[in-house]
C-alpha cells in the first residue's frame, strides 16, 4: 500500500544486513517512523511492545526473526550442539512472544527446518513467507469483495488491515479490492479498546485509501446493529482451530454475539496459515494477559503534537487486560480465506 | 457517603442563597472539587457539560434549577405574562440538557407545578425530591441486596453509583448495603467508553468503599462470561419506558444480549421515578447524540499530575457518540426497584 505516495510493506527484510525494517505501528498514527532490528532480539521486542503487531505481520516478523538467528550463528566459532541449542532457544524466544498468535508457530517451524539445510534457505524461505502472506492477503480480498455490494455498511473490530500484515490485510483487503473495483461503501471502525487499534491503525488506513468510515465505540455496536445500520460484520483472527473456533482481539466475541442477534452476517477473514489444523477447538488457545497499563493509561499528542501518557481510570484501581477472547464457530457465517469462502464445517472437512 | 472522612451528597442546595453546589464529576478521580452554581443557567450547563451525572443526579439537578428560575423571578419586578414566559422558558431549556434523562422531567414537572403556589413551595418541592432521591437509592440497596452472595461476582456498567444520585446510587446501591451487611463478594467494572464513567468514577467510589474490585475494558464482557467469572450484572437506567424497555449508558444492551447468551442475570436497578409510564416501548426514547471531541479525545493527567487533553485516534478521522442505548425488557431479569425487585410484566401491571 502507498503511504503519501510511496509503496511500503509493513515489514521487510535486508538479506545482506540482515536488518529487519518495519512501520512503528505504536507510532503511528501520530508519527510515521520505521523501526530497524538489527537482530533477532530486537525483532522478537518489536513484536513484544506491538512496533509490529496483526497475525500476519507477526508471521513474517517471526520467520524473519528466525532468520535473523541463524545469520547470528555465522558469526560464531561453536560446535553443532552449542548451535543447536542457540536456534532452539531462539525459536523458544519467538514463539513465547505473543502466544495467541497462529502464525508465529507457523512461520518459526518452516524458517528453522529451511535453516537447518543453510542459512540461505532460511533467509529464502522468510522472504518465501512475506511474500506469500502477500499474495494471500489479496486472494483473500478478492474472494472478499464479493460480499461487498454498493451502499454496504461493514462494520470492523481491530486492525486487520494492511498493517497487520505484510501488505492488503484480511479483514480490511476485501474492501480495498472492493473500492479498486470503484464499489461506494461505508465503514463502522470499532476503536477497539484497550489499545484503539481501531482509532489508530485500522481509520488512519481507511483514511489514506479515501474510504468513508467513521470511528464507533465498541460500545456501540448493539445500538447500530439494532436500529438497522450495519449490514455485515468482518473481522481478522490470531488462531483459527480446526473447527472453526476463532482467536481474535478482545472484543470480537460480544461483537460475534450481538451480530448473531440481529442476523447480521459475521465474516473472519484468514488465511489457511493461521488456521491452527492440531487444536480440535478453542478452548485450547492460550489467551495471552497484556499489562494493566495498557487500560489504566494511554499515550497519545497533546494540541502541540507532544507525545503525552495521561491515567485514563482512577488511581489505586488495578486493571485486567484479556488481549483476546474466542469466538465458538457457531457464531461465524464464513471465512474468507485466499482459497475461497467456506463454512467452519467446509474447514472441518478441509482438514480431513 | 464520605470522601475522606466527610459527610457528602452529590448535590444540594442552599435555600438562603439559592446557590447549587455539587461535586465536579469531571475532575474526578483526579480531583476533588465542588462546583457551585449561582443560577438556573449554570446548573443547566453542569448538566450538559456532565459536571454533574447520572440519572438520579441529574433529577435533582433539575429540581434544583428549576426552583432556582422561581428564585430569579422573585428579584425581577415583570407582569405575569412575562414571568410565566420567563418559566416555561427555563423549564425548556432544563429539560433540553440531557433528552434521554427521565428524571428530568419528572423533577421539573413536579417543581413547576409547586412553584406556581409559591416560591418556597418551589424550593420545599425541589428539596423534598433530593431527599426522595437518596430514600428511593437506600431502599434499592436494601432490596437488591438479596441477590448479592458471598462470593458473588458482579458486573456493572457505567457509574450508577452514589454520584449518579444524590447518595448511595441505583446499581452500586445493593453492594453498598451488601458490604455494610459484612458479605464478600467482587466487582468488574466496565470501563465505559467513551467517557469512562466505570473506571474513573465507579472504580473510584468502590475503592473509598474498600470494595474489590478490577476495571475491565467493556470488550472483555463475552470473555469473562463464557469463562464463568461473572454471576450477575447489575446497571442502572436514564429512562424506563412502561414495557421495562430500558434506556441506559451505550453498551448496556450489547452486555444484556451477551448475559443473556450465557443465562447470566441481568438486572436493572431504577427508582420508580425513572420509569415514563407515558411511552408504551423504548422506541418512543430519544438517544442523546454527543460530541465527537469525546471519542477522539481524552483528559487526564500526565504523571506530574498535570491535566492534558490527548489526541486518542487518527487525526482527520471522525467519530460517532451516541451516549445511550435502549436494551428491550425481554433481556432484563428484574427490576430493582425501592419497592421491591419486580419483572417487566410486573412493571407493566403496576401501571394498570
Amino acid at each position: 500500500m502507498k503511504v503519501a505516495g510511496t509503496q511500503y510493506r509493513t515489514i521487510w527484510m535486508d538479506d545482506t544486513t540482515g536488518v529487519v525494517s518495519m512501520i512503528n505501528q505504536n507510532a503511528l498514527p501520530f508519527e510515521f517512523v520505521i523501526y530497524h532490528a538489527p537482530s533477532y532480539r530486537e525483532t522478537c521486542m518489536a513484536i513484544v511492545t506491538m512496533i509490529t503487531r496483526g497475525a500476519g505481520a507477526i508471521g513474517a516478523a517471526a520467520g524473519f526473526a528466525m532468520a535473523q538467528a541463524f545469520l547470528d550463528l555465522e558469526k560464531m566459532d561453536t560446535n553443532s550442539q552449542i548451535q543447536l541449542d542457540f536456534l532452539n532457544h531462539a525459536r523458544e524466544e519467538i514463539e513465547a512472544t505473543r502466544p495467541t498468535a497462529r502464525n508465529l508457530f507457523y512461520a518459526t517451524k518452516r524458517v528453522y527446518n529451511a535453516g537447518l539445510r543453510s542459512v540461505a534457505k532460511a533467509l529464502a524461505e522468510a522472504q518465501f513467507l512475506a511474500n506469500e502472506n502477500i499474495a494471500d492477503a489479496k486472494n483473500i480480498g478478492e474472494n472478499g469483495s464479493s460480499l461487498i455490494k454498493n451502499g454496504s455498511r461493514i462494520l470492523t473490530h481491530c486492525n486487520a488491515g494492511w498493517l497487520g500484515f505484510v501488505d492488503y490485510g484480511s479483514a480490511l483487503a476485501p474492501l480495498y479490492i472492493a473500492k479498486e473495483q470503484g464499489k461506494e461503501f461505508f465503514v463502522y471502525v470499532d476503536e477497539t479498546r484497550p489499545r484503539n487499534q481501531g482509532a489508530r491503525l485500522t481509520a488512519w488506513e481507511l483514511q489514506n485509501e479515501g474510504i468513508p468510515h467513521k470511528i464507533v465505540p465498541d460500545n456501540a455496536g448493539a445500538h447500530l446493529m439494532s436500529r438497522g445500520l450495519v449490514d455485515m460484520v468482518i473481522v481478522g483472527a490470531d488462531r483459527v482451530a480446526a473447527n472453526g473456533d476463532t482467536a481474535n482481539k478482545i472484543g470480537t466475541f460480544e461483537k460475534a454475539i450481538v451480530a448473531k442477534e440481529f442476523g447480521i452476517p459475521f465474516y473472519v477473514a484468514v488465511p489457511f496459515s493461521t488456521i491452527d489444523f492440531s487444536l480440535s477447538n478453542g478452548s485450547q488457545i492460550p489467551i495471552e494477559d497484556r499489562s494493566e497499563e495498557e487500560v489504566l493509561t494511554y499515550t497519545g499528542p497533546d494540541k502541540k503534537g507532544v507525545l503525552r501518557t495521561i491515567r485514563m481510570a482512577s488511581p489505586g484501581s488495578h486493571a485486567l487486560n484479556p488481549a483476546f477472547d474466542v469466538t465458538p464457530a457457531r457464531f461465524i457465517t464464513g471465512f474468507i480465506t485466499e482459497k475461497g469462502i467456506f463454512s467452519s464445517e467446509e474447514i472441518i472437512r478441509y482438514k480431513k
